[in-house]
């Protein structure tokens, strides 16, 4: 279920039935701001909506000053080990900090990084990471249950429950929380388990998950399991590439649980030995074109199927806003809403669909 | 849950827990034998288990003897509309037929294949697909629920459940079953319901899911969630591109769900402003360097962690076997079990790690 509570960094609602969120972390060394704002502005070009960058030590707190009043994205400061670095980005007027329950010390720390977030009125993300556990935390969960996976989930939910709940004594409730592994399927247990037992907004992602090919897979297993339960309020796809491309695979995944309707999505389908049409180079060429003819994002959005023979094409063209279907002699159907508009080559269907889509 | 029943294809068990299987189809013209045995090649030699070719005429089903003889994987004869091609590609010795509730015909129809089938002893798949369902049934369906996609996955699960029903009557239990849509949720909730309701294994894809940047996501969405609960016997990914990609695809989906165990796991950190190395640049040069000396596959199955600093490196090694993480001066720290056995040279510590996967 969606998480009742809400929580703002900036001007960006998350949890409380708010769309769910884009987010990232520059890449850069946070004590150059100049680098780091580009890195900003970078990412929000792209289409992220909340930035996250460390905040290792008290130089990279001096320059929160400079990257904060040049970013167009609300400013999330992770912060490890030293809660004297929370209290620094706060004064420098960060919109929300990231502490780790495994490593942020102890409750006087927490007491005073809460004190200072409430004074400022900007929330707390609590981030438990599998790979960062409080001690001992994961060998008593592992004698607790029998499945590995079932322990680490349990040991991330005890993490932030922990967490949840002494920020709770200290008065301090405008909690965000995430629960990461490196594992997609310990990340789905454990967000599961905490949705259920706790109303805060979860900020959703599998940690450490690896170069694109890869991690993009394993982010969407993770990620796109919660969503298509209505688990998750703010997403990161962490990938060991630039920043950027998280972005654009946040976003895939996003429209795929149906959380985001894409501008202009091609279903194509795979080649067969049915195809009477070059599928892979009809879809690839009108991707291209279609994108080339939205550059300034002013075609009308829709959904267009590309198919290789006429046994799914109309059908899925029903489906789809238009479409194209192979047929012999190298032309093809093209459809609208499934009615057929006749028989056109590629370019002629082409040159319709982008009429259809608006294009002067 | 798992699918109590199992059914077999040639050699390859689907169901009753079995091992998931990877399956994918080819793209050449059926007609065409020795182009069709050379996909099967391809495909088999990525790692696919079991093969779909289209048999759209007569001639395809005459070529389905030479391609039998010479594939070295389960072949089964995918057929639309015309009963009398799955009777000759039956006849013809094929391991298996799929059919589609919606446009097979009549019951008469598929009391012929069904009993061809039961004679050769090989099971059908009933394959249900939102863009070819049968006449009305979407209607009908929409009539039921409010939401449009719990109208679909209903469709499809009425679909499919009408013709294993109608199999039942005939005698033939044989019976394998797909609900695929080309949209993620629409799959999940379908093969949820299904999966409730029938013991039969299911094969899980999202079709039509487009070219791979996109239908890579929108399959990892839908057949992950599924896999996650247990659900799903074997997977196709269907992407708008060589067939080879979509076992790439497959076995990442399974590796993320922990369904198979990855050879050699790289996972690496997201670059941040805590990095002392170029993450990115590490974990390409190192996987790069693992694949080349894994080429023959004699390496120790592994997973190895790459990390930019010393924050998450330590505690992320513990649970890899092997791991890097950058510290100063441009060195890595080199970690067994979380165990560091020093400060390194990247090259020095790339030998160490491949000694240890046993590297001649």
């Amino acid at each position: 279920m969606a998480s009742e509570m809400k929580v703002r960094i900036g001007g960006v609602e998350i949890g409380g039935g708010a769309p769910v969120s884009i987010q990232s972390m520059t890449d850069t060394d946070t004590r150059d701001a100049s680098a780091t704002t580009a890195g900003i502005r970078a990412l929000s070009a792209a289409g992220c909506e909340i930035v996250r960058v460390a905040v290792p030590d008290e130089a990279a707190a001096a320059a929160l000053t400079e990257i904060l009043s040049e970013s167009p994205l609300p400013v999330v400061a992770d912060i490890h080990f030293d809660h004297t670095l929370a209290l620094s980005a706060i004064a420098a007027g960060v919109h929300g900090v990231r502490i780790n329950p495994g490593n942020i010390g102890g409750r006087g720390n927490v007491r005073a990084v809460a004190e200072a977030a409430g004074e400022a009125g900007i929330p707390i993300r609590v981030g438990a990471n599998s790979g960062s556990l409080p001690k001992g935390l994961l060998e008593k969960c592992s004698a607790e249950v029998a499945l590995e996976s079932d322990a680490m989930a349990l040991a991330l939910v005890e993490a932030a429950s922990a967490e949840v709940e002494l920020l709770d004594e200290f008065g301090f409730r405008d909690v965000k929380v995430s629960l990461k592994s490196s594992d997609a399927v310990v990340t789905v247990k454990a967000n599961r388990v905490f949705s259920e037992r706790f109303p805060n907004p979860l900020h959703l992602g599998v940690t450490e998950a690896g170069l694109p090919e890869r991690g993009v897979v394993k982010s969407a297993v993770g990620i796109g399991s919660l969503l298509v339960d209505g688990i998750g309020d703010t997403i990161r796809v962490s990938l060991t590439a630039d920043p950027v491309e998280e972005i654009a695979a946040a976003k895939l995944i996003l429209e795929s649980v149906g959380a985001r309707v894409p501008r202009l999505e091609i279903i194509s389908c795979p080649t067969c030995g049915r195809k009477e049409v070059d599928v892979v180079g009809l879809a690839e060429r009108m991707e291209r074109a279609l994108r080339a003819a939205d550059a300034s994002g002013d075609l009308k959005s829709a959904r267009i199927a590309v198919m290789g023979c006429p046994v799914n094409g109309p059908g899925e063209a029903k489906a789809a806003d238009y479409g194209v279907a192979g047929t012999s002699g190298g032309k093809v159907v093209f459809f609208e809403k499934g009615r057929s508009l006749g028989v056109f080559t590629e370019s002629e269907a082409m040159d319709r669909l982008l009429a259809a889509l608006g294009r002067d």
